[in-house]
């Protein structure tokens, strides 16, 4: 059986960067070569980051990521890495528009391409099939289908090519490709973690590899792009489902394997198959190891996808350092800890805001917080801020309540004006979900890091971060204090988030059905729900809508997270 | 030639009300009979409103569509109008999901419909065929497509039923049908206006009704809807070209109209259509005469959706009133204009906010706008709740300037917090493009009236609502001196918006380019503009996305507006 060594880049793009992508590429298929790799891939559009939405509308966006191919290309001649086959995502354009629309909108004009370049050009390329345009991805919106399959033959071997949805689809393109006889299938990805994917995408890597006897080579990109964080976690599976090889999570990876691979047998092709033969390269190959990660738990995984997105929305924006309020609460603990992890505790700056209601233990609480995790601490009491507004507008009730959450608002931003901080907005998805919040006041920030988190979640993760935290013989984070007492807005006296909403055991679960489930009223309370609340909190969740709209984004670990995947309309009635 | 009369009902939904909308419907088919029509059409999903957006996601939502349109049917035999034939748009469902998605979220699980009711029963289906997904729409992404056509034989006249896209698509639907020799295409429809709109969707009419030589019947919704407004104007033209009738825009319509149709005289359908025959309705038959409304001047055109868009999202959400700060400013002079034109001075609240900073002109300029216009006024100077935070956090520069931006938002949100208001936001597209405004602070409120409105425009709509004051014996509502000053921020001393950004003349031209067409920095530059302001302007339109998404909706009026047609990653660089 032929040999190839094949190596898998999970490269971490900056959509829109075609230049810094590019050299990520470079850096990548060097190591692959000196690695002794015949061929290497880097994920869907790693070339321009994904998603580019509608940046894939703009004709010169399109020609720029097209000169960006020819010119990796040519660069990798240039520098002695012309034999390594290099496959690379990216979006190609601008062709005639798919549809003819009903108004002068822009219309798709891009195809979701991988090209593979070799000896200085494009030797071939492939447009993807299947556009999804279900939760976050709006594929078909933005991409002209292709309908023409690929095999490259190199070294002996038949590898067919196909992107991501190609993968998914039953009856797809992979089942015609196997028609081709391909020994070996390399899926080039852009895939979003979310809570318990791994379960569903590894799967079906290996059910595509046994059903088609098939080596299945699946490349991710990594990194957080706005709201939305790609795990990498490549890996290739054999023809009997064994796992050759797998990439960490989280982080930029080189994944090289050696396969033994079917060699290629048929001449005569399906129609729709084009065939082109590469040049056999021919490394130095020095012997490689098997390089298999193993994955974390889930909450580990959960606590690495929250810094990882945070991180990057903080590098990808260039800003200098964040900015958050410490209630003393268990939500800005949290977020604390994450921010801390994600870009070191001197670039995160904590303020207690406290008020006229503000317990003795919550100032504590903050204090000791700010002393586990040694971010820059000061104090803005607010009383003084909060009075003149009160008086002067004659605030009472709900109005005042709110005044002090602007308050604070207030000052964060304007730390964040004076200093270059970005605001973390600390709210869960619990609560905003429900509207449990001040808009303009504790909901104000660039960025919320726990919005996708509901409050169960919240406090379990927090206690698993102390317990590691220990394991590592490091101090807990998290003041105990505040995971164990009661939440509170503490914007009245003795206020408790339960005067206003159910137990979180009852909240969470039946936001759950509603929100990440989809299902109508009837159907949540035929769970055991009693009735009236779920009225309550279903009313709630659908008048909050505007409140959503105006929020922060904030990292999606969820399978359904208010945001993109989820759109409803603000004006509408009623709740079924 | 048979004679048919038909109605057309543009009716003005809320999405999700089912029973409002089918109340509205009963109605609008009450004196569609009592006008002795055979027929009565509402439009495109006039029963749950459009768009429902990922409630077509709900099975529970689904399901009650589909009993509304069966107690419908039943409720029109049971009041004494089951002769008539009625049509109505609609979800339907749920079906077997049209994708097999790679993760566990939603997809297309409904059919975009239109029912034929008669005797109280569903006697025909149309589902829609091409289900556009650019711009403000994402029907692809929630519906499953439909391949069956449908002609309707009544009176011995055949009559062919579409909707919306499928009248658009050349060689589409309406070309198959047409082969069935239908005398008439009725087409429901939710079209939303767009400034110069009826400029496209009159001729598209017009040229399928000569290329087929049939007539075409369009029938569209009227009413706000978020940042949708459809304007009605639902139209009848000949096989010849000539407008038979046509509904006024803005407002609910009953479009009564004879039609002399070819008579049906082919018995063989092509594959895939289907014939149903209908019982032939006897109304009584009082003559009527001829409704053929004119459309006003663009600019009429645009107030008026203006005020539609304000009018319907305070009326449709249930808010008592409106408050908004005007500054004396043109900004802010125009929506106390558009809201007071929208729901009557005595529900808007204007609030003068002047700081150390504000000029003796603008409180001036301030008070002849609330005298004009006799909205409830109030002065609430902010300089002694800006020094104790000023103070405070020893805040200088930038971050002074925004705190009193922000202290403001606070004083309006406060009164909404007590009273109900809804606090309108009063940027205009210009501003909001380049990012020009103070998050949490101007940009603070529930809704935008004049979002996608550029500054000239903002200044041609505020000297065209004077005149028409003038023409009509009105006291002009704008004060002259609100048009005819520099425009400024007013937050240091002196300061003018021109201080920051290039002439308003030069930036909404680059603008129209960079936003509205899509055009890429070089594209623009090769317009004749001068390459740095090019660069300047870009820059600032791609670094304000993050703002823009934390801020209000507002009514779309242009062909390419922020929000839902125009959707750009936070996180990217560069500039193409």
């Amino acid at each position: 059986m032929p040999r190839l060594r094949l190596a898998l880049a999970q490269t971490n793009p900056v959509v829109g960067d075609l230049a810094g992508n590019s050299t990520q590429i470079m850096e990548a298929a060097r190591r692959a070569w000196e690695s002794g790799a015949d061929i290497v891939a880097v994920g869907e559009m790693a070339l321009s980051g994904y998603p580019i939405e509608d940046l894939a509308a703009r004709p010169s966006f399109l020609r720029a990521s097209r000169a960006a191919v020819e010119a990796l290309a040519t660069r990798l001649e240039a520098e002695g890495l012309g034999e390594l086959v290099v496959v690379v995502g990216h979006p190609d354009g601008p062709f005639e528009p798919r549809l003819l629309g009903s108004s002068n909108a822009p219309t798709a004009i891009a195809q979701n391409r991988a090209s593979v370049l070799q000896h200085g050009r494009v030797r071939a390329q492939y447009s993807k099939h299947h556009l999804p345009n279900y939760s976050v991805f709006d594929e078909y919106r933005i991409f002209i289908p292709g309908d023409e399959l690929l095999v490259l033959r190199i070294k002996g071997v038949d590898v067919a090519l196909v992107i991501c949805e190609d993968l998914w689809r039953d009856g797809g393109p992979v089942n015609r490709v196997v028609k081709a006889d391909a020994g070996l299938l390399l899926v080039i990805n852009a895939s979003p973690f979310e809570r318990d994917k791994d379960e569903v995408r590894l799967p079906l890597v290996t059910r595509r590899a046994v059903e088609n006897s098939a080596i299945v080579a699946y490349v991710n990109i990594v990194g957080g792009q706005d709201d939305l964080i790609f795990d990498g976690d490549s890996v290739i599976v054999d023809g009997s489902g064994s796992i050759l090889a797998r990439a960490p999570q989280w982080q930029p990876h080189l994944l090289v394997a050696d396969l033994d691979v079917a060699a290629a047998t048929l001449d005569e092709l399906p129609e729709h198959v084009t065939r082109v033969t590469l040049d056999d390269p021919a490394p130095t190959t020095p012997p490689i190891g098997l390089d298999i990660a193993t994955l974390p738990d889930d909450r580990q995984q959960l606590w690495d996808a929250l810094v990882l997105g945070l991180r990057d929305y903080v590098g990808k924006n260039g800003f200098p350092s964040v900015v958050l309020g410490v209630s003393g609460g268990i939500d800005s603990a949290v977020c604390a800890a994450i921010a801390a992890d994600a870009i070191g505790a001197d670039r995160v700056y904590g303020v207690s805001m406290p008020s006229r209601w503000s317990s003795e233990h919550s100032r504590g609480d903050a204090d000791v917080l700010a002393e586990n995790i040694g971010f820059h601490y000061s104090v803005e009491p607010i009383a003084e801020l909060v009075q003149p507004v009160e008086d002067q507008l004659a605030l009472s009730g709900l109005a005042a309540e709110n005044l002090q959450a602007r308050i604070r608002g207030i000052i964060l931003m304007a730390k964040s004006n004076m200093d270059g901080h970005l605001v973390l907005t600390t709210g869960n998805k619990s609560e905003l979900s429900v509207g449990y919040s001040t808009i303009y006041g504790d909901s104000a920030g660039g960025f919320a890091p726990i919005k996708d988190v509901p409050k169960l979640l919240v406090w379990e993760l927090a206690r698993w971060r102390n317990e590691a935290a220990v394991a590592r013989g490091e101090v807990p984070p998290i003041p105990r204090n505040s995971i164990e007492k009661p939440p509170s807005a503490e914007l009245r006296p003795d206020q408790t988030d339960q005067d206003t909403l159910p137990p979180y055991e009852v909240l969470d679960a039946i936001l759950d059905a509603y929100v990440s489930r989809n299902l109508g009223q009837e159907d949540v309370v035929a769970l055991g729900f009693d009735p009236d609340t779920v009225d309550f909190v279903t009313q709630l969740v659908d008048r909050s809508e505007w409140k959503r709209r105006q929020g922060a984004i904030g990292p999606k670990i969820s399978g359904m997270a208010f945001g993109r995947d989820r759109r409803l309309p603000i004006t509408y009635r009623p709740t079924v």
